[in-house]
């Protein structure tokens, strides 16, 4: 990973409730995955299910990538403070990106924890932050909040991750589908 | 919006069902909106939810914008093609964005539709986009695609939107939530 980002990247997604953000916090993951975080905490409802798609698509399209949940985001926060790593939280009350991107990117960190949340966010995400980073201050969707901070932290750099253990890759084309099955 | 896009753009949403796609299919508009598209078609199983959702955060946060749902979207996309507007296909399936985006911007046209699929996409959206474009070769999100798509097509001038009759607006803050409420 260390072409796309300068530390490592892991995802905090708060607030999952079954059945109604089954698919939501999936493309969050997905997204995570896509973008080359390497991993995803998940805190709300335990739902296996979102965490076996997850895995399924690893075993397919390739990993590393892990999605686990824990039961107390916030000490789980702390801890990831105190070991030097930066809190991003991504929500539209925040300052916008490309204001505090720069200052983002100078930051001294040993990796960043980026927390989405779901429709009601708790405060101490806000205290707890080190940024508060609004992707526009309309309302939208957190998987396309997450999906542009990641595309600008990284410039972009995301098109060259790889994904070890793959069996299938898709081969890109102007019209329809083309994919490739990996001898493993 | 004439700031943010050079041509006019709509959103065309493939494959919604209830109730699995809901929220999913929410986001999408939401992202439709925030990100300066006019309005989104919906070809799917018809959802008054999603359409009141939107409706009703139009009111709040401003317009305009639209969502409707189509019966036909194979004769939809023809009928704006003869238009002289340009169809692009978000797909993971496609020509990677870095390199196809400069073509898409300096094509000919009278208006853009930016088509994205649930899980199964029909043949027909492949073979009648001009073009078909990949925000990676990884399975993620619609949603994602979506406004990375908008992002880079706009160069981020969807900062500079302003939503007419908008009844709140948040004011950006390092941390917490701040919210002016105006005078409608």
């Amino acid at each position: 990973m260390s072409d796309v980002y300068p530390c490592s990247v892991i995802v905090l997604r708060l607030g999952h409730r079954v059945p109604r953000d089954k698919r939501v916090t999936t493309h969050v993951c997905l997204v995570a995955r896509a973008f080359g975080a390497q991993g995803v905490f998940i805190a709300g409802d335990y739902d296996p299910s979102v965490t076996e798609t997850v895995a399924k698509l690893t075993e397919k399209w390739g990993g590393p990538f892990w999605v686990e949940f824990t039961a107390s985001p916030e000490k789980l926060v702390d801890c990831y403070k105190q070991k030097g790593w930066l809190i991003v939280h991504l929500t539209m009350y925040g300052l916008p990106i490309h204001e505090v991107l720069p200052s983002i990117k100078q930051r001294r960190r040993t990796g960043m924890l980026v927390v989405v949340g779901a429709e009601k966010v708790p405060l101490w995400a806000f205290e707890k932050a080190d940024y508060n980073v609004a992707i526009g201050n309309q309302p939208h969707s957190e998987v396309a909040a997450l999906a542009i901070f990641l595309d600008r932290l990284s410039e972009g750099r995301w098109v060259n991750l790889s994904f070890k253990g793959a069996k299938i890759r898709v081969v890109p084309t102007p019209r329809g589908k083309r994919v490739e099955y990996l001898g493993h």
